[in-house]
């Protein structure tokens, strides 16, 4: 029963993660993002200041709001699922990304958003970098783990210092992010409709890396 | 006759380029940045303001001192040099990218300097982002060309709307540029010497991205 449990949190998680961004991006575009606090970010999301740092360092990663997954129970079966050659791991990774982006992708409008904010407010931009290196961190762990203790036991898992799997990991992590960018980059400038989804257009990209895998 | 002339004029191209850099990183670096114009550094780099606009388009630009190349025969011989697999296609890229910035390493000086400059100035951020965008493209062009007209003739290429194989060509320059990026990151956080280089680890990079490829 621990499991659903977990799964129910996770959801909650990634919802009132949701709205805190949503709240910030709301107040920068009415108020210039200079004058907008945590405190006012915290009020309008309707949580508290410490709630609000659980979820985010600064008003800017909160704007930024760049990728929150993945979802730990999916990261950690796919550490765990055992043995595969590093090409099947790629494409399993990137597989694993694009469902938890389709969990929750974004909203074109907030997209562009976050991006006019950004042009004028470095701190921004420099926030979404900085989670987009952590997302990937995580990732490269993950794939770490999955190259290092083929077996399926959870809490295995190397810990070697800097080697050739830990670099095999990181190239692994860093190439499932490029497809997933790829197409979240062709959803970008493809004929702007307010309500289109970017998930189309990744599933596109992740299916496009798996064939250019396959002998 | 005329290749080796194409080979040297390129190779000025490269020098002039990086001294216009370098001259930028000086004066900002004496001056601050807010201080420093074009004029100032087209007298220090000891070219016209005129030329300096061939090489950059802002003082911005030339701070930032992203990808020049690749070499553009270099770039033209991958591009007509007839069909592969696309797995192929993909390891020949990162290979040539490895040798293009072999030509002309990023010093860790340097590179520290620009990033230092970077936090606080959003304008020379952005224009190292919108430096690796366009020589993403140039990539992915050349790839769609490969992948495209299967023969080797030197003007052919496709010129097709977007489909399937811009997309792949998209895909295959991301990957290049994740798994070449992946090197450079290992250098950037490497025990830092002055005088290495990041070739050995960009090489690295490339050679793993081919084991991972090789069924």
């Amino acid at each position: 029963m621990v499991k659903p449990a977990e799964g129910l949190r996770e959801r909650r998680r990634r919802e009132t993660r949701r709205s805190i961004h949503s709240a910030a991006l709301r107040l920068a575009l009415a108020h210039g993002f200079d004058k907008v606090t945590v405190e006012m970010i915290s009020e309008e999301a309707g949580v508290s200041p410490r709630t609000f740092f659980n979820y985010f360092g600064s008003k800017e990663a909160a704007v930024a709001r760049g990728p929150a997954g993945p979802d730990p129970r999916a990261l950690e079966a796919f550490a765990a699922a055992g043995p595969a050659e590093p090409r099947e791991v790629l494409a399993e990774l990137a597989a694993l990304i694009t469902a938890d982006l389709s969990k929750n992708p974004p909203l074109r409008a907030e997209l562009h958003a976050v991006m006019e904010i950004s042009r004028t407010t470095p701190g921004v931009a420099a926030a979404f970098l900085a989670q987009l290196d952590d997302f990937q961190r995580t990732l490269a762990g993950a794939v770490a783990r999955r190259l290092g203790d083929g077996g399926g036991g959870g809490e295995g898992g190397t810990d070697g210092g800097p080697g050739e799997p830990d670099e095999t990991a990181a190239l692994i992590a860093a190439l499932a992010m490029a497809a997933v960018r790829t197409g979240l980059e062709r959803w970008k400038s493809a004929a702007p409709r307010s309500d289109d989804s970017p998930v189309p257009y990744v599933e596109h990209s992740a299916a496009l890396l798996r064939a250019l895998l396959t002998p």
